[in-house]
């Protein structure tokens, strides 16, 4: 097992899941079906009915009640048989349910032992709730191991290379990058001072009021949290003027938002995207980043789908762990504490 | 091995095997090369040159004789090398040839013990030679075990989720449902009184030149007959008049015809047809049957698929057997029956 | 192993290499980034980055060296990290260097021990650097051992069934075939007098300015060298001119050229064309007999492609070895002497 299970994962978003139709989606190597009870809150339990094993999520839900659309068996989101024509469903094996929540504009799951989930830890992002910030995104299969991702976006020099047209500059390389741990948090920085904004950035200025030619001051801030989540602070200030900590007027400023959830040991989800701490009216400046980041994030696909070709072809070469890999290696050993936690039974 | 194999399946259609071209078909894990003679009788060899092993079936016919297209051998239909351009073919070794035969609109094989088939067991139709039925089918490829076919066969329950636009009706849920066995026979029926008919009998009433919008009593009787036969008697009278026994005015009486071949241990064959004993000769009636009858098969297609998958992945798991798969568990017995007694050596 | 390591394949034509794209290609089954450096000569190196597995072949070439598109690393062409931003590269492990070289119009690799790589054994083609010459071809992947394809190019009988339209005819099944080896080239004969040109060989005649419609002495001469080089003279001269030994204006003699590398166990690159020694000039022509030759090797592949399914299916079944067989034969003990050398060590 390449993830842990006993924590949250996002994974859908809230459109996914209308009221009649349930989602089959495989999370942490699990099918699952997903779909809305009559209250309209989320359910989901495992993708195989009990009677004859067929995909619960080929059924429909009826009066908040997941039906298989084989022969007609009702499912109750305690993966306890509720009822099925003509018959007494009493002793009916169970199917697994598993904790399932919808907070913060994403549906949330716990793939590992319901009873040890707790809701309260579920992590509230930044811009939760708050009119000052704007978020779009979006979602993509990604054809790697989800850690591959993580790396990725806990090195961002990959920007230089993969993203050049973009939000790469040669800056980036020459900036000294900073990797800390904090209260299991894995915080890496980069800061440029007095450079030129890639176009991604010139045109959130743009957007902002601001002299997109003029000189300004980048930063990159990855946090890192288990299980698999990546925000980073991103964002350029006019020079000279504080940077990450300058007046809202003076710079531009967004968490690039990444939840990834594990599919298969080869293949992941990720729901990726923006919050945006500037003009967050702009409905049309959302729909502008959203198509932007979606384009940048689809030139990582490629480059992740031979990476983990290659790696698997040659399972024994080890990789570097060079100083621009510390937050991928860091956010490894705490993703390794938490597989091995589950491993080690409790006393 | 998951299929009997001393027993007739039905291969092909006629019009598959032109005079002089082979069709290459992969029947119980074996690939074959099926064509015809000089008289136009079937022949059957597995799909292997001799010679250097490229498959017979991308050859041709000439003269009766099947070619191979890569260096011009003629193989016999007893298995046997006939010539070969500048060669002596005495020695050359055989591979295998089948017992085939092509009755009641089937071509039929045997790919078991060729000295055991005996043509007289090939099943004879019930609308097999007469004026008074009418029939029409096609050819799908299911991705599937064949018996999760007849499972679906054998338990029109389904009809009601599957197929809700067609043939489907809450009658049929609530409708009890028996099973038997006869001389070999799993008999399955279900009788429904006083309902409305479903669209795809509608039609069939319409052509019959009865009031389409008039009670009547419906009956399904499936019957399985060994290896992988079910053919059903399904039809709908005026209500009151005798059902099943109604005048042949009063009613509209077909047979939904099965033929399932396995190709794989997860894939097979689904020769599907209807044949009617009402209005025979009308021939646009033939095509819309055949139409309807192919978009509703296709519905069970998907599902299928699907419920095979989830079986691979959980493969521990056993399965319900309520009352409704009562006649998909006999026909599996009579299958594991046939299966049991090929690995027993004869005394 | 199934093709010997320590010997020349072509791994490309010139053109699929500009100077500023490296080229992924899989040879002997390893992955292999070629690219040329700063002189434009061909470098070849493993096509796995040593930081992060990334395959070099989605990088770029700048300034003659390659660099990896994921996070800007240079590599050289001897295997060793040239550098890399704000990183200190001395200890970071080499990946392989391949001896590559450009001659006769080809890329050629050597993908077993480097030091063992000496380019005066590169083979000559009789057609390099003359002007009364032509060359003209392609590349294909090919969906087979590559040993099949060698089988398939040293029996010609194949052409009267595979080429039936272009190049086969009746009378190469007739003509009988002679196999020798000399100093360690298989060379199978077929020479045909008194016949009709096929197709492919009356255009040639009419292109050369003779009566297509004459009275021919045909051959084919074909010569496999190790390790998969299969040169096959070819041509018609008017009947009764000496064949092959006719004078230049009474015939159309070309070579067809093919050089096979393996790719995969049961994949290959087929670099084919044909080396003409008529109308050398006639660039129409050259293209004319590429579109031929290509839509001819074409037909090849289905029949290639089911054969390697059908021996996968059947490992145990020996193929018959006939006398057209023999240059196959031949071909492969030597190939297989090859590869049982390179297991044994040194003394």
């Amino acid at each position: 097992m390449t993830f842990p299970l006993n924590t949250w994962y996002v994974a859908a978003t809230p459109d996914e899941i209308p009221p009649d139709q349930p989602l089959g989606r495989r999370i942490c190597d699990q099918p699952i079906a997903l779909y809305r009870d009559a209250e309209g809150r989320i359910a989901a339990v495992e993708d195989f009915c009990p009677h004859r094993g067929a995909p619960l999520s080929l059924g429909f839900v009826r009066d908040g009640q997941l039906v298989c659309g084989y022969h007609g068996l009702t499912m109750g989101g305690d993966g306890r048989t509720v009822s099925m024509p003509g018959q007494r469903v009493r002793g009916f094996p169970c199917i697994r349910a598993y904790a399932v929540e919808e907070r913060h504009g994403f549906i949330w799951i716990w793939p590992g032992e319901r009873d040890q989930a707790d809701p309260a830890t579920i992590p509230t992002p930044i811009w939760s709730g708050r009119d000052d910030w704007a978020y779009g995104g979006g979602l993509y299969h990604m054809p790697c191991d989800y850690r591959l991702l993580i790396d990725n976006l806990m090195d961002l020099t990959h920007e230089t290379y993969v993203h050049a047209s973009s939000i790469g500059q040669k800056e980036i390389d020459e900036a000294p990058v900073a990797t800390r741990v904090e209260q299991g948090v894995v915080i890496t920085e980069r800061r440029m001072a007095g450079i030129h904004a890639p176009p991604f950035w010139q045109m959130a200025m743009r957007a902002h009021g601001l002299d997109p030619a003029a000189e300004v001051d980048r930063w990159q801030i990855c946090r890192f949290q288990a299980p698999s989540n990546v925000h980073i602070d991103v964002g350029v200030a006019l020079a000279g003027r504080g940077g990450f900590d300058a007046l809202q007027a003076d710079k531009v400023y967004s968490v690039v938002v990444d939840w990834i959830t594990p599919e298969t040991a080869t293949s992941c989800w990720y729901f990726w995207g923006m919050a945006r701490h500037f003009q967050p009216q702009d409905s049309a400046l959302t729909d502008a980043i959203r198509t932007g980041q979606g384009k940048i994030f689809m030139e990582d696909m490629e480059m992740l789908r031979r990476q983990q070709q290659n790696l698997l072809a040659w399972p024994d070469r080890a990789l570097l762990r060079l100083n621009i890999d510390t937050g991928g290696v860091q956010s490894r050993r705490i993703i390794d504490a938490l597989i091995a936690a589950e491993r080690t039974p409790a006393t």
